[in-house]
C-alpha cells in the first residue's frame, strides 16, 4: 500500500487527476475513486447529441471505461456516494448502499460537478420534470422517449446552452417542442440582439419560443405525470419538461467539511487547485478565475474541469520541472450550434463589464463567413466589446453560418493577452477564399470598434 | 485642385490607400490611381475558384470595380503603365498605348504587386506556358480552356499554392493533371510529414504529383504552342503549363529609382510603410517585417497588402489621433484547400527556425476536427515547433477535414504574442462536441510539445 489518492467524482476533473498522478508518481500510489454514477469520464456535453440520435449509445460519449480506468491501475467504485469529508482524520465516508464505510486518504481530490438547478416552485417533483447533466440523467429523458407514455409535447424551460441543445435534441427527435425563457431572447449570455438570431435559428427548427416568460409552476396528472408547465401566465401543455436553466455546484460535502466556498456556492481554490493542506477540487464544482472581470466564477465547462484535474494530478505528486503547475483562469468562452446557427461567446458581455465597473463602446458587424463570391458563404454577425479610451478587447459574441463560431477563439486568445482592438485588428490571421474574407470577420469588427473607442 | 496622391497599381495595396486617404483627407486631395490590367480591387486569390468553375464570373471577385471608385472621386486609369518614377521632380511616367506622359505627385504610392516566376529554361516562352496572377492571367487560362485547341493534358510546375490550387481547379475541368515539384513533398512551406497528406489529397483528385523532379525544359510543336515539360529527367506531355514556382516583387520601377530594396527584391519600407520622403509602397511589391524570424521577408498575400493599404492612406493625411499607422508585420499565416483536406501553416518550419538561429523541439499529434463520436469527424493532423529551453511557439502546422484549418489562428495569435507552448495549452479556446474535442487539437499539441521542451 502507499500513499492513499482518494477521488470523489469519476468524471473529467477526478479522472484526469487520478491519471495524471499515477502517470507521474514516483512512489507507490494507491489511487481510488468513487463515482455516484455508473460511468467515467463521459462527455456531459454530448448529451444531447446521443438524445437526438447522432450519437448511437452513451458508451459512444465514455472516453475511458471504469474497466479501463482499473487495467491502469485506478481502482474505481461506480455506485458508490460520498456523504461526508473528516478532515481531521482524513477519511471520506462512503455510502454503497446503505452500508456506510470510512476511506482514509492522504490526498484528496473533490471533483463531484453540478447538478442541474431545479427551482422551488410548485409541482417540479412532478414525473417527467428532468434535468440533463449527467449520463443517468440523460438515459432518463431516453427511457421517457422510448417508453409506453405517449411523449408528443416537451417543454424546455430555460434557453442557455443546455436549453437550447435539448430544444434541439427534441425536435430532431420528433417532438413538438416550445422552450420558455425568462430573458427577452435566448441565450442571456449573449447580447439580445445575438439572441434574436438564436430566437430565429430555434424557430426554423420548429421549436416555439417564448420570451419574457419565467416558470412559476407544473401541472400534472393524477398520476403524478407532468401535463404542463405554467409560465408568464400562461400553461403550455408538456408530456416532458427539460430544465435548462442552469446548474450549481455540487459542493455540499465540501461546505460541511468546512472547506471554502464562492458567491456561488463553489468550491474557492487557489490556482495550484489546492483547497486545503492535501485537499484539492476542480471540474463543476470550483469557481473559476475570471481574467478579464477579475472575479471567482462558477464556469462549468469540461475544458476547464480537464485542465483542473491534470493540473491536480501533477500538484498532487510534488509539481512538475516547474515547481506548481497552475491553472491559469478563464476568459469565459463558449460555443454551441442551434440547428444551422453556429454561437460562440468569450469575455464579458456589455452588462458584464458594466458591472465589473469598465466603460465600454460595443459594435456589431454582419460580414460572411468565407469570401462572400464563394459558395457555402455564408451569414455572420460579430459584436465586439471594448474598454473606452484604452480599446481593450473585453468581450466578442459570434453568430453565423458554418465556420462562423470557432473564430471565437481569436477573440479569446486576444482577451487573454489583453490586447486592444486596434492590435486585433492588424494580427495576422489566415485567409483564402474558402477559410474567410480577407479582412477576418473578427478583424472587420475589431476595425470598426477602434474607431470609436 | 488639391494635394495630389497617386497610385500605381489599382489592387488590393493601392486601392485600400486611396480609399482610406479620401475618407480621411481634411484637405482636398486628388487622387490618381493608374493600373496596367483591367481591374481594380480584385481577389488574385480567387482566380483558381473561377477557373474551377465555382465562381461564376471574374465580376464577382471584383470588390470594387473601376467605375465605384470613380464614384466616390478616384481617379481610376485603366490600361496605364507607369515605366518611371522620377522622385526629384515628383513625377511618374506612364504610358497608354505608346504616348508617354508625365503624372506630378506630392505623394506616391507605389502597389505594384507581384508577378509569377518565369524560370529562364529552355522554352519556357512556348505559348501555353501561363502564371495566373492577376485577373487578365486568369483570363488567359480559361481562354485556353474554352478555345478551339483541344487541352486534355495539364502539366503544373511547382506545388506551393497557387500550384496545388490550380492543380484542383484543372481536375476540376476534367483535365489530366500532373504537378512537377523539386521538393520530397507538395508545398515545402510545410514540413514534409504535412506535405504527404498534401500529395494525398492531390492524387485523391486524381492528380498525378511527381517529387524531386525539377523542371529543366519545355517542348513545344510547329506551331509554337507547348507540348511537354521536361523534368527530372522525363517528359511530361502536355497542351498546358501553368506555373506556380511563386511570385517575384514588380518592384523594377521602384529599384530604377533609387529606392530600396531588400533581399527578395521587394521594396523595403518603415512600420508607417514609408519608403522615402512622400513615398509609400504597400502589397505584394514590399517586404513584411517577420516577427518570429525577425527579418525583412516577401510574403505576398492580400491580407497584408490590405491592411498596408490601409495604414498607408491613414499616414498619407496625416496619420490618426494614435500618431502614425503602423503596420506591425507579420508571422507567416497562411491557408488552403486541397480536394478534403484543409491546410495551414503560420511562424517557421523546423528549418526556418534552424536558419533563424532557434534550437527548436516539434512534435506531431494526430486528433480528430471535431469530438470523435460526432458524426462529421474527421482526422486532423498539427505540427508545432517550439524553442528548446523556453517553449516559445515558433511554428505550427495544420493538416485534416473540415474545420482544421482555421485553428491555425490560435497559433498565429500565440506566436504574435511569444507565448510559449505551455501558456497555449491552458488558453481558454471554444469547446463543444459539434466543434472540437474538448482538449482543442492545438491544445493536444501543445501540451505534448511542452512536455519535451
Amino acid at each position: 500500500m502507499g500513499r492513499r489518492l482518494l477521488v470523489i467524482g469519476g468524471d473529467a476533473a477526478g479522472m484526469s487527476a487520478a491519471s495524471q498522478a499515477l502517470r507521474r508518481a514516483t512512489y507507490p500510489l494507491d489511487t481510488v475513486v468513487v463515482e455516484r454514477g455508473h460511468w467515467t469520464s463521459y462527455s456531459a456535453c454530448g448529451i444531447p447529441y446521443w438524445i437526438a440520435g447522432d450519437v448511437e449509445r452513451a458508451d459512444n460519449l465514455v472516453a475511458r471505461t471504469a474497466k479501463e480506468h482499473r487495467a491502469r491501475g485506478i481502482d474505481v467504485r461506480l455506485g458508490v456516494t460520498a456523504t461526508e469529508i473528516d478532515l481531521d482524520r482524513q477519511r471520506v465516508q462512503v455510502l454503497r448502499g446503505s452500508a456506510p464505510e470510512w476511506l482514509d486518504f492522504d490526498d484528496l481530490v473533490i471533483g463531484t460537478g453540478a447538478r442541474p438547478i431545479r427551482p422551488d416552485l410548485p409541482g417540479v417533483d412532478a414525473d417527467g420534470v428532468l434535468g440533463v447533466q449527467n449520463l443517468d440523467e440523460g438515459q432518463r429523458v431516453l427511457d421517457v422517449l422510448c417508453g409506453a407514455r405517449e411523449v408528443q409535447r416537451a417543454v424546455v424551460v430555460g434557453a442557455g446552452y443546455i436549453g437550447v441543445e435539448m430544444a434541439e435534441a427534441l425536435c430532431a427527435r420528433g417532438l413538438d417542442v416550445t422552450v420558455v425563457q425568462r430573458g427577452p431572447e435566448p441565450m442571456t449570455s449573449l447580447d439580445s440582439r445575438m439572441g434574436a438570431h438564436i430566437r430565429a435559428a430555434l424557430n426554423r427548427l420548429g421549436a416555439q419560443v417564448v420570451c419574457g416568460a419565467e416558470a412559476t409552476g407544473f401541472d400534472s396528472g393524477a398520476d403524478g405525470w407532468v401535463t404542463g408547465v405554467v409560465a408568464g401566465g400562461a400553461t403550455y401543455p408538456a408530456d416532458l419538461v427539460v430544465l435548462g436553466i442552469g446548474v450549481a455546484p455540487a459542493a455540499e460535502i465540501a461546505t460541511r467539511a468546512g472547506l471554502p466556498t464562492g458567491a456561488s456556492g463553489g468550491i474557492r481554490t487557489d490556482d495550484r487547485m489546492a483547497v486545503a493542506e492535501g485537499v484539492w477540487a476542480g471540474g463543476d464544482c470550483v469557481e473559476v478565475w475570471h481574467r478579464v472581470s477579475r472575479q471567482h466564477r462558477h464556469l462549468p465547462l469540461g475544458t476547464h474541469a480537464n485542465k483542473q484535474g491534470r493540473v491536480i494530478g501533477i500538484n498532487v505528486t510534488g509539481g512538475d520541472t516547474t515547481g506548481w503547475a497552475r491553472f491559469p483562469g478563464a476568459v469565459g468562452t463558449a460555443i454551441t450550434r442551434v440547428g444551422d446557427l453556429e454561437v460562440a461567446r468569450t469575455g464579458l458581455t456589455r452588462g458584464q463589464a458594466a458591472a465589473a465597473g469598465f466603460q465600454t463602446v460595443s459594435e456589431t458587424v454582419e460580414t460572411t463567413t468565407i469570401a462572400g463570391y464563394m459558395p457555402g458563404s455564408e451569414p455572420m454577425h460579430v459584436l465586439l466589446v471594448a474598454e473606452c479610451g484604452t480599446g481593450r478587447l473585453l468581450g466578442a459574441e459570434i453568430v453565423g453560418g458554418r465556420g462562423a463560431a470557432k473564430r471565437i477563439d481569436v477573440c479569446a486568445m486576444a482577451l487573454w493577452q489583453q490586447m486592444t482592438v486596434a492590435e486585433l485588428a492588424m494580427t495576422d490571421l489566415a485567409y483564402a477564399p474558402p477559410f474567410s474574407s480577407v479582412w477576418d470577420p473578427v478583424q472587420v469588427a475589431a476595425w470598426k470598434v477602434a474607431g470609436s473607442v
